[in-house]
């Protein structure tokens, strides 16, 4: 428990990729809690690619981050001091605290997680960040039924490995796209995937036709956008539906982006393609987590991630890994 | 009625724009109609701007036109030498026959329509090509329901002043957007629209932002595809719904399409991008024409056209001022 904690703020924008400069360290004094508030020492902070787009100043489904204002983040922490009722101390809770080593919170939006049930990496991927979109994206947006042929990008990713385990467990055939020998041999051997591209050293294009014949892909789940979504697009079956979760390819794009120059394959295939926001879905999150923790229970369902030791200043070094690949499911930093 | 009748034949692909020269004439034989079969004498071909997709070797939601084969058309006829038990000499008929004066017939797909109801144009038009797909496309993909804003690009085109009309009967906002001063006084003034954007001389991404403010477009009807596509989705409303009708900025495209690069916008909104084919709906033709009739009679719905005479060589021609924009409404060749 730091007697100054610290706290990491947006100092600049980037101006194409990000650097470790757009941040800067600043120290804080340790807020005292009114009644009904109480402090959380945050142990684990959630790296996700999401963050990229959090950095510049344009119009998205959350306002951009401030600069000079603590960078948004989700994590995990330990409350005390508490002088609200329903949160004790010594609780751990799961929410959005920011890049910060102690918050101050009024409980809103946090939920007390049990660690009996599963560690705090699994509540912050599987159970919560990266599963609950991965669930209600494919399920839901993606209206997946069993029988049907999902094709998830990124399948080695936090988002993508679970999205394609759940279409496994529902019944449907999972086809992955990853980049390299390694992430793809853990897609079909660890996740269980039926099958794995190479977009690095394989036509996708070719790859999913020979995979997906006639047929055609019935879901994609899409965390890429880029040439990805147009391979994938020309090879939609009909009624096909495209799940818009991500665009990671392009999140670091000056400019323009590339559109999908495909889409005109939505009317050949009278296909759909629709983007939501997992907090749509909140009413069904307990529900949802319910059903994935027995899913994990009986082993159907692996909560793939990576935790990274380390401190504050190590975090863009962290989303800095998601961006060159070099990560497999879930990046945590444990402060 | 020809002795020696002609049709029209893709004597070649286009490369880019498409010219005469991709067509050919040529005289055939009268058919002899067996039993079940009679002979139709073309009088009405519609022109539509799909046509230009079926001249490409590529896949897409119709077979391509073959080369050396009569090119496919809708049309109205006159039934005569008829030995079918429900297709009387005299009968006027609507359905495919191709780019030909005579065709032969086994009543298969043909809809025989009562002039005293509406005249051959209208049920190629309002109550067949294009009233039909901008009916169920405006309101079973794109779900408009009244309230909605509601934004129809080509809007003087012969869907796009059918979606309009549809919209403003339904209790929507109808915002056009179509090319020239003309054009935006005839969808206003002629059709209803409560406004009109003009392309050519005002930007489409801020007149919109004008007319629509914070809420932003609940449904469009996108017939073009291009930067008119980016300029939509940039003002989408939350749950918006973009129906994928047509796409003719880019059908005389060579190579690569462009694709929409604010696509991401889907995510952002939460919204949906939809393609359809009208055949899909083809068990709900009658009602719908049932309605439009309605709409017909009692002057809320305009039935928009033109008409012009001529032979099978003035195609083309046709065809041509649908790309250069010089038609306003359906566009029907006359034999």
């Amino acid at each position: 428990m730091p007697s100054q904690p610290r706290e990491l703020r947006l100092a600049s924008r980037p101006d194409g990729a990000f650097e470790a400069a757009n941040w800067e360290i600043a120290e804080s004094d340790v807020p005292e809690p009114a009644d009904g508030e109480f402090l959380v020492d945050v142990t684990h902070i959630s790296v996700n690619p999401a963050m990229r787009g959090w950095m510049e100043d344009k119009p998205s489904y959350v306002p951009p981050a401030e600069l000079g204002e603590v960078f948004p983040a989700g994590g995990v922490g330990r409350v005390r001091a508490s002088r609200h009722p329903r949160f004790a101390d010594g609780d751990l809770v799961f929410g959005a605290f920011g890049l910060r080593e102690v918050a101050l919170s009024s409980g809103r939006g946090l939920l007390i997680i049990d660690p009996d049930a599963a560690p705090p990496e699994t509540w912050i991927g599987p159970l919560g960040d990266t599963g609950l979109p991965a669930y209600f994206g494919l399920l839901e947006v993606g209206a997946m039924e069993a029988g049907d042929t999902v094709v998830v990008s990124a399948a080695a990713g936090a988002v993508g490995g679970i999205a394609g385990q759940i279409a496994r467990i529902k019944g449907g055939r999972a086809i992955g796209i990853a980049g390299g020998p390694e992430k793809c041999r853990h897609v079909v051997e660890e996740l269980g995937f039926e099958a794995a591209i190479d977009y690095k050293s394989e036509s996708v294009s070719e790859r999913l036709r020979e995979l997906t014949g006639d047929h055609g892909v019935d879901v994609y789940f899409d965390n890429v956008g880029g040439q990805i979504l147009d391979d994938v697009l020309i090879n939609l079956a009909f009624g096909a539906r495209v799940v818009i979760c991500g665009a990671i390819s392009q999140y670091d794009t000056t400019g323009t982006w590339r559109g999908p120059a495909n889409y005109w394959q939505l009317l050949v295939k009278r296909a759909r393609m629709e983007g939501f926001l997992v907090l749509d879905f909140a009413k069904k999150f307990p529900a949802a987590r319910a059903e994935m923790l027995n899913w994990i229970a009986d082993g159907s369902l692996m909560p793939s991630g990576e935790v990274v030791d380390g401190s504050l200043e190590d975090f863009p070094a962290a989303l800095r890994r998601i961006f060159d690949g070099a990560n497999v499911g879930k990046l945590i930093l444990r402060i």
